[in-house]
């Protein structure tokens, strides 16, 4: 069933209750990924489903006319322009169709392709920023036999972490920043990963659901060709031992 | 000056308040180790200083006669035995004073030699357990020219990270465990370390000095030849907002 809801910034989006609907992680993604977008940025974002981190992000920047041909860093560069990349056509369509509603065509372009085709869909480190809230799961654990869209959103069926990272490679420009959201029982992998791309991890926030509890996602800023040193931010509590949102969640969903 | 300290589990513990005095990293990594070495296990601490580590950790298991020279994970095999590597000979000799102030010569051996020889003092793959509180300082940074036993212990004079993952990557037997204490912003550092010698982190934890804080010291626990998974605890939080050690430490100290 298709439904219309009001994000924190006042845009709409149409989702599916029958198909998948964004979550926390990507709420979390925002808002981690936002204070580092600068004026001028092109942001892709890979994997964007309903198109809600290009949504809740372009909220910080109006746009301008023109804005997607505006040179990469050029001096004509004024604003922040989204590019949001779905693999799975119905969901382009969607979130196509949210973007219009707000009347952001000018900030945020839907594109429907797979991210193991950015190279030839997009010209090559043209973005200064990706962002990605991708499949958790490794292919094996627990899934279905069903290609729905929910599976498509959770495991690793149409991309690997390592689709992902290398995208990001392919789409950044020097010193451009990667933004993911992820598991942390696979820090490993991403590290493995990002080193393999060229990309040091310099800023992680693991996000706890109690204070006292293990960590259950990690948000995580690589940069391009940077110098080694990550700084581990304190980790993000969801909710307090009552079971309530934390005040610093109820500042994300801008309660 | 020496000195002559009780440790919790009633062992003796001389330190010289001229050189360098075992901190609470050495505390919380040989707690973090403790609940993984298993009976008939040999453990190797590099870097031992004043031994702190395996003065700590063997009052977890007795010794038994000639216990050094039981075979590995052999039908024989007993109790735990630790071997204390140190490149300073005057610590290496403090450290086997207090080893036999505590009666413990046939449990913990100590040893003056450069972990970088380490395949060279030791059969390889001989050990089960690896420890180790490295010095945490990139060589250049804000240290003093003297060579003493502080900037030995707290900067990358005298071995490199990278020296101390080889070193344990040639003294562990296949599922060895590796027990380190770092500091975070080396992480990237660590993990691409690890990776190179053929071991998974498989379990980190992070220490905060206050609950809302960022971490500044991380405990890991490596295993060769391991499945790719990692767990990450929940943090160690030092301080309580009252600046008292909170009910985990003290309970690390033995209070």
């Amino acid at each position: 069933m298709l439904q219309t809801d009001t994000l924190k910034n006042g845009y709409k989006i149409i989702q599916d209750t029958d198909r998948f609907q964004f979550g926390i992680d990507a709420v979390l993604l925002a808002d981690f990924a936002a204070g580092s977008v600068h004026e001028g940025d092109k942001v892709i974002d890979l994997g964007t489903g309903t198109g809600i981190i290009p949504l809740l992000m372009a909220g910080r920047w109006k746009s301008t006319e023109g804005a997607f041909n505006t040179p990469l860093r050029g001096t004509q560069a004024t604003q922040v322009t989204f590019t949001g990349l779905e693999v799975q056509e119905a969901s382009a369509e969607m979130a196509a169709q949210s973007v219009a509603l707000n009347g952001l065509e000018k900030q945020i372009q839907i594109v429907h392709g797979d991210l193991k085709e950015a190279g030839r869909l997009f010209p090559r480190h043209s973005f200064n920023v990706v962002t990605c809230n991708p499949p958790y799961m490794i292919d094996e654990h627990g899934r279905g036999n069903a290609l729905d869209a929910k599976t498509i959103a959770r495991h690793e069926v149409l991309c690997t972490l390592e689709d992902v990272v290398a995208a990001a490679d392919t789409l950044l420009a020097t010193h451009g920043k990667f933004f993911m959201i992820h598991r942390p029982f696979r820090l490993p992998e991403i590290f493995s990963a990002l080193e393999k791309h060229s990309m040091e991890m310099k800023r992680m926030r693991l996000i706890q659901p109690f204070a006292g509890k293990e960590p259950n996602m990690v948000l995580i800023e690589a940069r391009k060709n940077a110098k080694r040193r990550l700084t581990i931010e304190p980790p993000l509590v969801v909710r307090n031992d009552n079971g309530e949102y934390t005040d610093e969640i109820h500042r994300i969903y801008g309660d």
